[in-house]
């Protein structure tokens, strides 16, 4: 089959590999409809060291299910399934609390030893306790909203979440890349009055404002800060995301929190250190991590066959499987927001 | 008036300083009745730099109003009252939401500025948003317990409370000081199940023992860590209080919780830096500081008044506040948990 492979900064191929099939009597095989590119590529693609072997990439896909394994119960060939990005047993104590990405034996797709969302297709351990049975066909209108919710829009709404988001408060997002955006997207259907944008691009501020921002703000460093505090009483925000990943964004979003607030930190974390003695006088709370998107996807499938949200929109660039370089050198450059893969 | 003052490392006197006095309207004259010497006045103890100037200590007092600004209305002359380790106005938006610990005119004791608690009286800025009277005559038994409340006890309590804790869950306690001990007592209060205290000291592990704590864990580091993880069906604890504030303890107190679970971190950071990739995959809850305990105050009072709990057991030193400087001396070489001062 057909899947893509990085071998380096820059260097993304679609090539030849093993064909997936079944292992595990509780895995699924799933022919990949959709599939896409994260933010989150983008940094191996910004730093990966050059490897022989390779690494198979994308972990955001909808597909068809081609064959289960015996001891599967919930999903069945035929039916059409979105997979969050991380596969989880749906039995063990954190999944049973909701928390899939801490599951005792669950796992990442792609790397060298599982297959990638961005290939023809994809063997699904613990399908139970992974996949969500889509109630529509396979080119419907709403697959772009639909395929969000495998990761960047349970990630923003994990980030709300997790940044405390209630009716009635003040929230900043720190980021504008799609999950910053979702987060607009979740901090308004969670009932914020007031949503602060972070963002410097313009037809990202647009897609913010759409989603539910109230305010932009381009400046950054201690002029961001500044003018979050004119915005917010003196006081700084109510609950802050934090969807980036570096030094700069954290710190952003921690000085733009008043004390008492909350940070939903779901950027992965590259070389971010935190001064304790900064963390204490802020008197933030702080929690985030990989986002347990399978714990939100019941709720935001009904939210998307509703209509009530339609995340899809960040999706500005569709490509063809084999052109998948392409969708990451269009990231990279900033010219898209996210890039949706046909097989 | 004679007060404690450092000069350095190492160094603490009792010496004749300006008499305090009423200098705003809004402050109360007290005369100190008892006060005691924190695990906090141990940081600059330890590592002081010498100063000609000197630094005047103490922030944990009870005493008699003495007089009151034309502009004071809930404590008048002769009312007997505890403050909290730091001053605030009762009236700003952190005030009325209880984290009195962010007042927009709130203040510190001590320094180069303000009178400490370790000395013959003090001038108590925001006396109404401040002190609380207390229902007790000078000399009642519970003195000491009431003193624990202007800082120890409401610092073990809001690290309980940062960290989340409720009925039946377990909670691990890292710091064997007065705080940690009455981070123990403040769990059992809230129902914890079961209570895991962190001590290589026996008289500590006795102590922590009568407040609640069902284990004892003398490994630290990968051992405690691992000790912890056997106590715990493999996945960590669901509250870990941190009560020291070096890389080690927070370190500790992260590793020891479960993914999901929260960290109530009060023991002030110094040198502690937090990588953002740990944090991130640890899936921790983060919340700490300097604690708001004027909040608990009311509360606490009624507990201790009730007989319901008996923090006063963490003073194991009295001393004249003549001595002061062997109370240091017995807290920083571990021979006395908490050292209590009488005029």
């Amino acid at each position: 089959m057909r899947a893509t492979v990085m071998y380096g900064a820059g260097d993304v191929r679609v090539e030849n590999v093993p064909d997936a099939r079944l292992e595990e009597p509780t895995d699924a095989l799933l022919v990949v409809t959709r599939s896409c590119i994260c933010g989150s590529d983008l940094w191996p693609y910004k730093s990966m060291e050059p490897t022989e072997e390779g690494r198979r990439m994308g972990h955001e896909f909808i597909g068809r299910v081609e064959a289960v394994g015996s001891e599967v119960r919930t999903v069945k060939p035929g039916d059409l399934v979105v997979a969050p990005f991380a596969w989880s047993d749906g039995t063990c104590v954190f999944c049973r609390e909701g928390l899939q990405t801490s599951c005792l034996h669950g796992g990442w797709w792609g790397g060298t030893e599982q297959d990638g969302g961005q290939g023809e297709a994809v063997r699904v351990p613990q399908a139970d306790g992974t996949l969500v049975v889509l109630p529509v066909e396979e080119d419907d209108a709403l697959m772009p909203s639909l395929l969000t919710l495998s990761d960047v829009m349970g990630t923003g709404w994990f980030a709300a979440d997790a940044a405390n988001v209630k009716p009635g408060v003040t929230v900043v997002v720190v980021g504008d890349g799609a999950v910053g955006l979702l987060g607009v997207l979740s901090a308004k259907q969670m009932g914020a009055e007031r949503i602060i944008a972070m963002s410097r691009h313009e037809s990202r501020q647009k897609l913010a404002r759409e989603f539910g921002a109230t305010d932009i703000v381009t400046e950054r460093g201690d002029e961001g800060v500044e003018r979050i505090k004119q915005l917010t009483k003196g006081v700084g925000a109510d609950s802050v995301l934090e969807c980036v990943g570096t030094q700069e964004s954290m710190m952003q979003a921690i000085r733009s929190t008043r004390p008492g607030g909350s940070v939903g930190y779901v950027g992965v974390p590259h070389g971010v250190e935190l001064q304790g003695e900064d963390l204490f006088y802020s008197h933030v709370r702080l929690h985030g991590g990989p986002a347990p998107v399978r714990r939100y996807l019941p709720q935001l499938i009904d939210l998307v066959m509703k209509n009530e949200i339609n995340p899809g929109k960040v999706f500005d660039l569709t490509l063809p499987l084999d052109q998948v370089a392409d969708g990451y050198r269009a990231m990279d450059e900033r010219r898209a927001i996210k890039t949706l893969l046909r097989p």
